[in-house]
């Protein structure tokens, strides 16, 4: 089955290159970024603002092709993509959650953000901590990776 | 920006029809279910078993028109349908945090899932706490709405 989205807006960050880029939004704290939401979806951002965290879903529009065995940036070893959340995947759709500070019209101030400028959005979804909060008690090879993840950025291992 | 994705495998669950459905996983504890991912993806499941927990990224493909304003099943006021969860989204596209109890081959055994039977996968990320938990203080209208969603079951409304 072959899936069509449409962009529904852009996201844009102070990243402009992919190097250098925090690796996920627990390395980017309080870096700022807006979410321009194209104005015929003005009406859906209703009620968003009573949401401190968000869900941005993204398309990886940078990366060209996929992998099925990528080396992750907090990795020194090859892994299944899928046990990853590198960008060469089979179908190159990102998430990140992000804080919420303000919404002005259909422009949306948030702050955390782990993703390259001009990237085209897909979806938002409100964060609830009920329904996206589990206690995950494994963690497979990041377990010990993750501790290194605060300050990591990336480099071009993903163009 | 048109944006093609493909289905990479199916979702299968005790959930035949919309009605019934849990709302969200939080809902649907304990639920059995399988993913079975096609074949030519295969190797990206390599390391994906070391994780409890998992990301699954799907299309909604009951799900013909979208709306910007949605009366939440949780909830009696409408509301702006980026402020739910809802399925009838500009893109329709849905994700779940579930349990990863085993795999085999390329098929995984999941519990914990609020997924109709037969539903397009996209994708497969880690559910890594570090990334994925941020304390979110304010839940708008889902700050009263949240404590009814266990056990509450979805009816035609998004069909």
């Amino acid at each position: 089955m072959r899936i069509e989205y449409r962009q529904i807006g852009t996201i844009h960050t102070p990243f402009k290159s992919i190097e250098g880029m925090p690796i996920q939004p627990a390395g980017g704290e309080f870096v700022p970024g807006t979410v321009e939401v194209y104005s015929e979806y003005l009406e859906g951002l209703k009620d968003l603002d009573g949401f401190s965290h968000i869900i941005l879903i993204y398309h990886f529009h940078k990366v060209a092709e996929s992998k099925m065995i990528v080396t992750p940036f907090m990795d020194d070893q090859p892994r299944g993509v899928f046990a990853t959340r590198a960008p060469k995947r089979p179908n190159p759709i990102g998430i990140s959650v992000v804080r919420l500070l303000e919404i002005e019209g259909s422009t949306l101030k948030v702050e955390n953000v782990d993703i390259l400028d001009g990237t085209p959005l897909i979806d938002i979804k409100p964060y609830v901590p009920d329904f996206d909060q589990y206690p995950a008690d494994r963690v497979g090879w990041l377990e010990h990776a993750k501790e290194r993840v605060k300050g990591k950025k990336s480099d071009s291992r993903f163009r």
